[in-house]
């Protein structure tokens, strides 16, 4: 073969090498992975910030407590350039009476004077705090907007962060639709279950669906069920989103809050009966594994046994 | 005692107390030490938001490597709004020959197209990165300012972020001046240092110190006995921030140069017998702890043993 038809067949490979990672990038589900992970990330450094920010405030106003972080940086902001100043403090906080309790707080505090440059660095600190919480606002609304596109039926039964979560932790629509039920209610929790599988501790009931109301709120004895319940329709759903792209949602809803009903209609066992129903199933189930037939805190057990 | 006596007895009581509690503050310290743990968490979160920026990006412009965050953030935020266009890109980088590089893998990539609404998720983050430094620049500012006013004999000989970080590990002032050589010098290598008493791993050489460019750059065999030099004279220098205020760093800087000429010059022993030497002693210091006598990779055994 020539040399130059050689360079050529290369070329044509080269080029359609590059199409098809461009085409496997086209879906959006890729830029809604790197936009919930960086909120889940963002929102790590927000907390921390806040709480550093409270504590460094409290050594010039330790009697003053505010536990929303942008009112604290707000509020700090507003009385390191003005002082203990109502207007100011009143704009900060949008709550006259709580100013008014503040600036009593402010003007007999016990602690550090604030000095003009340590008033400047207070004051660039709550700023990042702010602006840590408009990025936030910003993610939320993309992510908000993607996942109703991506997963209209997920987002509708659960809600939009809930979806992404998933859809992170799985990497890829396609994985994560092909997932069975009971891996979707534990997608989050590997951690535990795997202390499950090597150490024989109780297996975990839920990973990120423990952030759906439903489940946090329920019953301690009926919060697995309702977690399964959610997992077996969300598989549903995903299948919908990835493959037939229908929107069946209403009807998964509805057939979903008349599973929840039942479960909650069901009368619950005794502690005591649950207890021993789970440590004779799961001896059984755990014959042959590492740590098996310890029991209950068989990891625990194992961890100490040196 | 007639009740009014009691209650103004009690009043003059909380109120010195309260002064006591004021004047404990008043020392700077204490904003140093919160400014400072300000930093090295925002630290944290920015380098942890410039990956995922770059993660992010990465699927639109796979072909562009920016190893500095600022760099990527601005270029980010430039593409974002008006694409490949070679003004703002040169504007964003600050260097010709770069943007023109840029532009060009940018006009051919074969990453995914980016829609407008993930442009402004992106920009948003980006901006979200920017702030993070400026917040950082302020915060540095800041400790440069009051590490040299708390301890201006330690920031000589070491530099603002060092002494104050020492500061912070610390506590205060007090219990860093009153702390021995050895204890300086391992300050920060706290879970090294109950590795090797619980297991008898290789004890640590220093912690907070080898962020020392002396102690960096050094030859491996010396690293430890450069730091250690460090520690007798940031000691010294402690002692005459906290109870002299004296200046005396410059004589202190003077000596400490000669004392690493001394340790540079001193031939360095093979390695064998160094580990000989190392292994002799430590068997002799360690026995009757727990892991003894197990020589080097103590630790590891006595991890795998269970």
């Amino acid at each position: 073969m020539p040399k130059k038809g050689i360079e050529e067949i290369r070329e044509r490979m080269l080029q359609s090498a590059k199409a098809g990672i461009t085409s496997a990038y086209k879906s959006e589900e890729y830029a809604l992975i790197q936009a919930v992970n960086a909120y889940m990330e963002t929102d790590k450094s927000y907390n921390l910030a806040y709480e550093r920010l409270s504590e460094w405030y409290g050594i010039y106003y330790p009697e003053i407590r505010i536990s929303s972080p942008e009112s604290l940086a707000k509020l700090a902001i507003a009385m390191s350039n003005n002082g203990a100043d109502a207007g100011s403090i009143e704009r900060a906080l949008g709550n006259a009476a709580k100013a008014e309790e503040v600036k009593k707080k402010a003007e007999s505090t016990i602690g550090r004077k604030m000095e003009a440059d340590e008033a400047t660095a207070v004051t660039g600190f709550a700023n990042q705090v702010l602006s840590t919480a408009k990025a936030l606002g910003e993610l939320d609304l993309y992510i908000n907007g993607a996942a109703k596109r991506v997963m209209p039926n997920t987002t509708y039964l659960t809600d939009h962060m809930i979806a992404a979560e998933l859809l992170s932790r799985a990497g890829s629509m396609e994985r994560l639709a092909t997932m069975p039920a009971g891996t979707v209610q534990l997608l989050g929790a590997e951690k535990a279950l795997f202390k499950h599988i090597k150490f024989g501790s109780r297996p975990p009931k839920y990973g990120i669906l423990f952030k759906l109301p439903e489940v946090t709120n329920a019953q301690r004895e009926i919060k697995g069920r309702i977690a399964r319940a959610y997992a077996t329709k969300i598989c549903i759903a995903l299948k919908a989103d990835y493959f037939s792209k229908n929107f069946i949602a209403e009807g998964l809803k509805k057939s979903l809050s008349e599973s929840l009903k039942r479960i909650k209609e069901k009368p619950i066992k005794p502690k005591e009966e649950m207890r021993r129903d789970f440590d004779r199933g799961y001896q059984g189930k755990m014959q042959g594994r590492r740590g098996a037939g310890r029991g209950r805190g068989g990891w625990k057990q194992g961890y100490r046994k040196r």
